[in-house]
């Protein structure tokens, strides 16, 4: 990360985590604090709170404004992990380098603790210091960008279709709705918080669901260079091959930078479209 | 159920199946619709959705008006038994005489189809017919009622206190949020949807409050006199024996009763108060 956005991103993720530390601070049983903030503050990147932020701030919106929009977003994205790690999903004992939740607690308290982080992301929307309409239009993106039209949709066909896709466009479809919606869901409801203009919704939409994309092609570049499975799931890689598959990525990139460009305050915005993409090389 | 009301609850529980039956039926992948629907349409009493209605017409408001808010409070009551029977909680296969969702499909389905139907529940508020400050009110209402300060935080009170419970107060506290909270909830955003007044509200928070209370103490007397468990989870019945449990399910709903006379139009939410501590007589 290049150094005037590294500096910005700190200054994003201090505030972040001050925004969400008293949360659940008074949880009863207590004995449901720990496992509660154990995910939430397990080492993420805060991807999708850096992009509402910088969403915000393209339109001329102050940071704090999307502070409640980037944290419901990062508590679906937190919780969609939660649930994916479990035994009967995705069996996963580490994340992060550190035991996942039901490693760490047991199966039950991660099936609760993913529930109460999917629905406190809902109350804090609701509770937040802006317009009633503002909120609205949060909890309807959201509910819409992580449920059965969105992630939870795309999780279904990850796990129904898994293996048996073998076309760019179905392994498109699937990841738009696992990863891109919540993604796109980030931008555009940063953009809501700062009050962005419907062309401006228009423009951060196709920002967030092309960044979504790049940064999904860039991934898979990444996966690709640590280890080649070739029995693992269907990926960009394996359909396109490495070079096409970053070609694509950087493409998708700069197409994404090229809407934002018409925005008052873009800067942030590009250098984030341009570390999705520079990530692997 | 007396016959008025019988009637008055199948003009609803048609009402309400008609409200939901056309969702998610363009969901992809199509595999998911039969698991997304078959919770729901499972032969519930509705007893929420009722009260939600109910509650709307106690201060004048149209029956359809409380329609998004009586759905998404049974989603979210839906959601919670999909969870609760799976085998990492309650490991339950059989309910209202059918295989639970786990059963009759997989854990991994179940798991989704919880989380799929406690998202649609804040899509169905934020998507609805009523003006903005109802929708958030709605949503902030559900959003405590469901998660840690609600209804989770008494499902980990229950996984982790369980049958350590000695005292009444404790039992109370712990039912409260289990189950309390989103029976209130239901009456509560019934009454925003037909837009109560600040001191009608503080009526309806309490008469649901004690119904629900009410609902607990009378389901366990149907509990102990269909068969007694001196192993099982701690009850009232337990603490008070009978008699006592039922004496104060009885005082516990007149006292709602009293607080709905000051309402306009209260004569249902009497008649379900009352229906909901004479089913055991």
């Amino acid at each position: 990360m290049a150094g005037e956005l590294n500096a910005w991103s700190e200054i994003v993720r201090r505030r972040f985590d001050a925004f969400l530390e008293p949360r659940w601070r008074d949880a009863w049983p207590t004995s449901f604090v720990a496992p509660m903030r154990y995910p939430v503050f397990g080492g993420g990147k805060r991807v999708r709170p850096l992009l509402a932020v910088a969403a915000c701030e393209s339109v001329g919106g102050r940071m704090d404004l999307a502070m409640p929009a980037a944290a419901a977003v990062e508590l679906v994205h937190t919780y969609s992990l939660v649930h994916d790690d479990m035994p009967c999903m995705d069996n996963d004992d580490m994340r992060r380098g550190r035991p996942t939740v039901h490693k760490a607690f047991d199966e039950g308290t991660a099936l609760l603790v993913g529930d109460a982080l999917l629905t406190d992301a809902f109350a804090i929307l609701a509770e937040a210091d802006v317009p009633a309409e503002t909120r609205v239009a949060w909890v309807l993106e959201l509910s819409r960008a992580a449920g059965w039209r969105g992630m939870v949709g795309g999780q279904v066909a990850d796990v129904t279709l898994g293996s048996t896709i073998k076309d760019i466009d179905t392994l498109q479809r699937v990841h738009a709705l696992k990863t891109g919606a919540l993604i796109r869901a980030a931008v555009l409801m940063g953009g809501m918080a700062g009050d962005a203009s419907d062309a401006q919704r228009a423009i951060l939409s196709e920002y967030g669901a092309k960044v979504g994309l790049a940064f999904q092609l860039a991934d898979d570049v990444l996966d690709a260079d640590q280890d080649d499975k070739p029995n693992g799931p269907p990926s960009y890689v394996k359909l396109l091959g490495v070079p096409e598959t970053r070609r694509r990525a950087r493409a998708v990139a700069d197409e994404a930078i090229a809407a934002v460009k018409k925005l008052p305050f873009p800067k942030t915005l590009i250098e984030l479209a341009n570390y999705t993409v520079q990530r692997d090389v």
